[in-house]
C-alpha cells in the first residue's frame, strides 16, 4: 500500500500541534513529600503568614525596653514549641530558645554569647547587638498570606516545597501523571529472555521507553511487542485505547516499505493524523495524531532515533498533559570545539548527540562518539556547510538537565 | 553540657571523609528497564557482537556479484525476523526488509527506490549506490564482543541501556539503593495535620528530605519527628540503627545552646564523630560520623541549609555507597551578572543560592531572590570583598542537573 503523505513540518510546528492537541489531565491530591517535580492543579497560595509568629533566631534572651535598672529581670523561659503568649514589662527579660515565640513588647533578642547572667538578672555585654529585629524572624517576613507560592503550569521545586510546608500544606492537588502505553513492532524482535539468534534482535526500545517514561514523570500503563502483521497492530491499538492510556507510542513499522503498517492501522482505528513527517533527521518517518482524546506517536525503529524524538516531542506531550507553561526542550548556544561534518547533506536539518561542558564561563560542545552517553543534541542546519570548531551552535538539553535552567 | 569541638574542616575534606567512611553496598539484580541512573555492581560487558548478524538497513534487494546478465534473478525474500541463513550465487538477488539478515556472499544492498523490478528480475538504476557496505549494518560494527558497555562506578545512561539491550541483557546487577532514615528534632514542630499555632511550626524538613532522598536515588527507610528531649533522641537513634538504615540524618538540635542535644546523643550511642563543623556557612554546625557501619549526618534546623548540605554532602554519601567514581557536585565557572554582597564577612566562605543561565556561549549566574527556585549555589570566598558584576565565580550544580555534565 502506497501511503498518502499528510504533510511534512518543522520541529517547533510539531510541538505546537502536540500542545494544542493535549488536554490537561485531572487533579489528584498527594502528600507534600511526594510533590517534587509535579505540576499543581491550580495556583498554590500561602494560606497564612510565614513565619506565623515572631520567632527567635538564637538561643538567648528577649528583653523589653530598659526599666530603671541597667539589668533586666529574667521572668520566664520560652522553649521552642512553647505556645504561651507572654508579654514583657519594661526592665523584664525572658530566656528564649531558637524557634521560640518572641513575647509581645520585646525590644530585641540578644544571643546568649552576648549576655552576662547574674542570678535572676541578665545584661547585654558591651557591643551586643542593638538592632531590634536582627535576631527575630518576624511574622510574615518570609511570605505574606495570599502570596502565590507555585503558579499553575510551574513545577514544584524544593525551595517551594519548604515554603508550602511552612504555611501548613500537608498535601497538594497536582495534575495526575500521564499514562503511557507503547508497543514495539518488528517480527525480528525477540521478547522474553533467550539467546540471540541470527536474524532476531532484542527490543532495546522496550527497555529504553520504560526508563524515559519514568524519568520524564509519566507512568507506563501497558507495553507489548507485536509482529509486523496488520491484524496484530489493529488489535493492540484497540486494546491500548480501551485501557485508558493518555499517550500511545509505537516503534518501528514506519519506514517506506512493504511492512510500513503503523500509519495504515492507525487510520483504520479512526485515528486523525496531524503530521507524518518532520523536516528533520531523524524524524522523517514519524507520526503524530489523535485517537479520540489519546495522543498517538508513531516512532521509527532505531533506538537512538526513539531516544531523540522522545526528548524533542513525547516529553512535550507529557508536560502539556500536565498543563506545564513551558513544554519545549531548553535550548542554548554553545561553542563547537571540534569540526563537525553535516552528514547526508540532503538539505534536511539534523540533530546529533553531543557533549556539553563548561570552561571559564563558556559553554562548549562537541559531537558525542558512538559509545558516549550524550547530554545534549546539536542542531545542524542541513545547509551542507561544515560546522567548524569555534562556531556558535544551537544545542538542545536532554533528559534530566532540561527544565532546570 | 559544653561540647568538645572535634574539628572544623573544609568542604572537600568533608567529602573525602564521607567517601572513605562509606562501604559500597551489595549488588541486586533488576530488570534492564528499571536500570536508568543506577550503578552496576561490576563492569557490564558485551557478551556478543552488536549487531549479532549482518543486517539490512533498508527495504530493498541484496544482490550478489554480477552473473552473465546485467539483471539479477530474485530467488527469495528475507523478512525481518527471518532466521534462515541464505547464500547467493553470482547473478542472484533476494528481496530484503529493513532489519533482515543479509545472505552470505551478498555484494551490496540496494534500497528499493534505487531498483527497477521486471518480473522475477531486478536491476539497480543508474546512479544506485555502488558502495558495498553502505546499507548493511555489519556484525559487530557497533560493539565487539567483550567491550565494556558500562564500567563499575559509572551511572547507566539511556545510550548504554540501548547497547545492553542490543547484546541481550534482560536484567543487570546493580548496587542496591541506599536506605536513609531521618528524624527532625524540635518541640516546636507540628506533626500530622492541623492548624498552625503561634509557637509551633510545620516540619518542612520532613517533606524536603523525602523528596531529596528520592530525587537522589535513595530510599526512605524510616522517619520521625522528636521533641528536644535527650531520651527521645537516644531512643530514635537506637531504633533507626537497628532498622537497617545505611544513612541516618537528623535536623535541628545542632546549634550551640541549651537544647543542642544531637551530638551528645550520638556520642552516647557510641557514634564516632569525624567532624562537627565546616569552615563554611551554612555548615558551621553540622556533624558527620559513623555509628557502626551507618553514616550519620547531624544537620542544622533551617530547611534551606538542609537543602544545601544535602546537595553538598549527603548526596556524596548516597553516591559513594553505590560505588560511584565521582561523588562531588559538578562545578563550573560562570560570569556574575549582578553585584553580590558577601554577607556576614565573618571570614567564612559561603554558598549562596543562584540562578545559572546561558547566553551566546557564555555561562551566566546571579544570586537567587528569596522565592526563586535556584538551580545552583554560588561560592563566595568569604574574604570580605564584594563580588562585582562581570567577575568569574565558582558555581556548584544542584539536584537533577549535576552528574549530567
Amino acid at each position: 500500500m502506497k501511503k498518502e503523505k499528510c504533510k511534512s513540518i518543522e520541529l517547533q510546528e510539531a510541538r505546537d500541534l502536540i500542545i494544542r492537541a493535549a488536554p490537561v489531565l485531572d487533579g489528584v491530591e498527594i502528600g507534600l513529600a511526594e510533590s517534587l517535580s509535579r505540576f499543581p492543579a491550580s495556583d498554590l497560595l500561602a494560606g497564612e503568614d510565614l513565619p506565623g509568629y515572631d520567632q527567635s533566631l538564637r538561643d538567648g534572651y528577649a528583653i523589653a525596653e530598659p526599666g530603671k535598672d541597667p539589668a533586666f529581670v529574667i521572668v520566664d523561659e520560652v522553649a521552642a514549641g512553647d505556645t504561651r503568649k507572654l508579654s514583657l514589662e519594661p526592665g523584664q527579660a525572658v530566656r528564649i530558645m531558637t524557634g521560640g515565640l518572641v513575647p509581645a513588647r520585646t525590644d530585641r533578642v540578644i544571643p546568649e554569647e552576648q549576655c552576662r547572667v547574674f542570678g535572676s538578672n541578665v545584661c547585654p555585654v558591651e557591643g551586643a547587638s542593638a538592632s531590634g529585629k536582627r535576631f527575630i524572624h518576624g511574622r510574615g517576613s518570609e511570605l505574606a498570606r495570599g502570596t502565590v507560592i507555585v503558579a499553575k503550569g510551574r513545577e514544584i521545586r524544593a525551595e517551594q516545597q519548604i515554603l508550602l510546608a511552612g504555611v501548613g500544606y500537608e498535601s497538594v492537588a497536582v495534575v495526575r501523571r500521564p499514562r503511557v502505553s507503547f508497543f514495539c513492532t518488528g517480527s525480528e524482535l525477540l521478547s522474553g529472555s533467550g539467546q540471540s539468534r541470527a536474524g532476531k534482535k532484542f527490543s532495546a526500545n522496550s527497555h529504553l521507553l520504560h526508563g524515559l517514561i519514568a524519568l520524564n514523570g509519566a507512568e507506563v500503563a501497558n507495553e507489548q511487542t507485536v509482529k509486523d502483521v496488520p491484524e496484530e497492530v489493529d488489535q493492540i491499538l484497540k486494546a491500548m485505547q480501551q485501557s485508558g492510556a493518555d499517550i500511545i507510542i509505537s516503534t518501528g513499522g514506519m519506514g517506506p516499505g512493504k511492512f510500513d503498517l503503523v500509519e495504515a492501522a492507525f487510520q483504520r482505528a479512526g485515528g486523525r493524523v496531524l503530521y507524518d513527517s518532520l523536516n528533520m533527521r531523524p524524524g522523517k518517518s514519524t507520526l503524530f495524531g489523535t485517537l479520540g482524546s489519546v495522543l498517538f506517536f508513531g516512532m521509527p525503529g532505531p533506538p537512538p532515533a526513539v531516544h531523540l524524538l522522545f526528548n524533542e516531542l513525547i516529553r512535550t506531550a507529557i508536560l502539556a498533559l500536565q498543563g506545564a507553561a513551558s513544554c519545549s526542550p531548553q535550548e542554548l548556544n554553545a561553542i563547537l570545539t571540534e569540526d563537525m561534518a553535516q552528514f547526508g547533506s540532503g538539505g534536511l536539518p539534523r540533530l546529533k548527540s553531543g557533549l556539553l561542558s563548561f570552561d571559564g564561563g563558556r559553554c562548549l560542545v562537541r559531537a558525542a562518539a558512538r559509545m558516549e552517553a550524550a547530554n545534549c543534541y546539536i542542531y545542524c542546519p542541513g545547509n551542507g556547510q561544515s560546522l567548524t570548531s569555534g562556531t556558535l551552535v544551537r544545542v538542545h538539553m536532554t533528559g534530566s538537565t532540561q527544565g532546570c535552567f
